[in-house]
């Protein structure tokens, strides 16, 4: 489990550091439909997750495995697509997200940390292994949706 | 590069199989919201490489392998969200996916297996390589976009 973990936090770290540098978007509004579309696919398949976890549907850790593939490819893709001029329009991005950027930057930061280990517990098959994992995964999600976007 | 392409195929091929199974959407809504997102991804990180092919952005090996990751994880993401229901509403989708459904679906395989095929000319590193697997990859997408979504 530690060598996956490993394998998850490193991939996650390659992708945080690879992509911002492309993310250029042609205008604001492109920039917000795009990390509007990466929490829409993060929370789909993180939710079918949660499902398995929450016995609303049967645990099947291959299917579990091919949602948090998702997760972990599109969980990172939100943070950079917060530039300037993003913070007004069709978002509900409150403007702490800019003016506590360390702070949002750190919430991320946690956010990919418990996703990888929560990416890491389900490749070991094992329910209750990820049922640890799941709490502190979705209380990232809390944290931020509670402190970064409005009700 | 016949190894990797291998695996590209087999990961799309176990995504493909895997996620159906588990796309179960509350409302016809939030399906369409769903493969608009998967959609929306997709876009924007093909195009970044496209954006590199047509030497509009600078190639860089590395940034286009982190672009096609994305891609990869989320080609095969729509194609579990046409389910009943979802042709009215807040979508492009054309009568044709659904009256035309074995026609749809040959569509989103050849896509797959073209994605499959431009993820490991980019894992070659070799520009010219990515050259040659773009175009019939960027086919796949305007066929399907020629034949059914509205304009």
């Amino acid at each position: 489990m530690t060598r996956q973990f490993l394998g998850a936090t490193l991939c996650a770290a390659a992708c945080l550091t690879a992509l911002p540098a492309a993310a250029q978007f042609q205008k604001p509004e492109d920039e917000i439909k795009y990390r509007k579309a990466a929490f829409t696919l993060m929370a789909a398949h993180f939710g079918r997750v949660g499902a398995m976890v929450q016995r609303r549907t049967p645990w099947d850790a291959q299917v579990a495995a091919a949602n948090m593939a998702v997760v972990s490819a599109v969980h990172a893709l939100p943070m950079s697509a917060f530039g300037a001029g993003t913070d007004k329009g069709d978002t509900r991005a409150l403007p702490a997200v800019w003016s506590k950027a360390a702070d949002f930057k750190a919430a991320g930061s946690k956010m990919s940390e418990a996703i990888g280990k929560l990416d890491a517990a389900v490749k070991t098959g094992n329910l209750d292994t990820v049922k640890a994992a799941f709490g502190p995964a979705a209380n990232t999600c809390k944290d931020c949706h509670d402190n970064f976007r409005a009700k």
